[in-house]
């Protein structure tokens, strides 16, 4: 099979063996896997991927055809549309892993929507429900509204019937960030805008002072990306005062039941949005597989509303 | 009724109105009220009671004889012996407050142990398992292991099973408080001494980075005193990597919802260990009402095992 891979920090195609599927895995033939924040820490060699996994074909996130069927594989058939995250080498024209990751793709989507669905509204949905509690009526503010984790969390918030606020950087992406149902606003003086239940950051620990400030009593600061910056300072007197919670997470890092069980949360709570067309993914772009380097240069860019997804023919 | 009284930050005894119960509250004879930092703080006119609550007489929490009762009392007859955490007033030879506030007296505990008990041990009680899931096994780190909370929530995680760390700065409380069943350490190097699941911050946001990097995956960090320091500097990367929590909390700003459910959960899961002698309240010093200047000098002067306590004759 051909895949994406890295060599010192450079993204080639090349020929690899044709993954075999063990007891309880499946085999995808890949028809579209999205780009992810991480891929490009990756390809830089300071986000290896976890032990078990290929290391040099990069890819968290896939959607394809299962091509083959592991020893006691119960969930899905031959030519079944899957997608999943998996720790690794989804970037290729084949993947392997096991059932209990993958999920159903939904009918009304397209491949390259199913590609770059999974990892963005996990990390959403377990980020805002499972690990803060959203709730109606909660008021939400989006750092980075219109990337990949942004567009899904503020869809799944809506849904709920949370009231969402979303910072978006660039004048020229707001009107399609509103569309998704949040109120847009831009970076500087967000907290006038507060106060917030939650805050969903995307962007970097530089909100963290006026993260804290804008939160409301009993409120959560849910720290998912931080591209503009790692290191903050932290008040925790007023962390007190508002008996607020700072939580950080990361999808990929986490062992095989947890991304299983991520994926029955997002089956059961989640994919019925997308049969009913309440919920959608927005793609910035597609490429081809051949042409991924041309791919993550566009992902690095920013500037993009939803998904950058590779494509196989 | 006579009542410790701030003037200008000074600490007198003064004589003031007998308070009278209304509706659904009990006016309760005080014999005990524990000092915390809090009364420090406001002391300095820096951390004013809630509103509704007396503005000049300090006290959060105190044990005593129900005097009266207000119409519609259910919960208790006069006589009985009763302690809280109210909002203020506590240090004075009367005081009154809502009977779903009050909690039944174990029947081991003297006064002053009643007296210093509700604030620490609600304070550790929400802290570890309400807000921070502790669990039989989990590794916890208390820092600031001698004082009132720190005594309480090695007693109450040793109770569940925990494997309990504690810091203790003072070379001769070591001993003591190792005999509350921690394994006690001094505070440099803590970290060597992790990984940790819970930590519990006592001392100050100074420890923040070393906190956070002696943290297992999915660890805690809970947030209860900062006298050392409030702010300190937070690694979100590290954060996501661990998928970790800090969070903070007080007590006194809680609604009078908040505190009666924290009372009926102590009722339930705590006091139980006051009547088998499996938990206790360890008491520095105890002074009368009418040296209370002399009580709040010697908690600032710190350095002490457990509660200070002033007693009313």
């Amino acid at each position: 099979m051909r895949a994406v891979t890295i060599r010192d920090e450079e993204l080639v195609v090349e020929e690899h063996p044709d993954p075999v599927p063990g007891k309880g895995e499946v085999l995808v033939r890949v028809r579209a896997a999205g780009l992810n924040g991480a891929d490009m820490h990756q390809r830089r060699g300071l986000y290896p991927a976890p032990p078990g996994w290929p290391q040099d074909i990069p890819g968290m996130e896939l959607a394809g055809e299962v091509a083959a069927l592991g020893e006691g594989v119960e969930r899905f058939a031959e030519g079944d549309r899957v997608m999943a995250i998996i720790g690794g080498g989804a970037q290729a024209e084949l993947a392997v892993a096991h059932e209990r990751l993958f999920m159903p793709v939904p009918e009304p989507l397209d491949w390259p929507a199913a590609g770059g669905l999974a990892e963005v509204f996990v990390t959403a949905h377990d980020a805002l429900f499972t690990q803060a509690g959203l709730g109606p009526g909660d008021r939400l503010l989006v750092h980075g509204g219109a990337g990949g984790v942004g567009t899904a969390a503020i869809q799944l918030a809506r849904a709920t019937g949370a009231r969402v606020t979303a910072t978006v950087r660039r004048e020229e992406l707001r009107d399609a960030v509103s569309q998704l149902g949040a109120e847009v606003i831009a970076p500087e003086g967000f907290a006038e805008h507060g106060p917030f239940d939650l805050i969903l950051e995307l962007v970097g620990a530089g909100n963290l002072p006026e993260n804290l400030a804008s939160l409301a009593t009993d409120g959560r600061i849910a720290v998912i990306g931080v591209g503009a910056g790692a290191k903050g300072e932290l008040n925790m007197l007023a962390l007190m005062g508002k008996r607020a919670r700072v939580f950080g997470s990361t999808m990929r890092l986490r062992p095989l039941e947890d991304k299983a069980l991520l994926a029955r949360r997002l089956e059961q709570q989640v994919l019925p949005l997308f049969d009913s067309g309440e919920l959608r993914v927005p793609i910035a772009a597609t490429f081809p597989l051949e042409q991924a380097a041309a791919a993550y240069e566009r992902f690095e860019a920013g500037g993009k509303l939803g998904k950058i997804v590779l494509v196989v023919q």
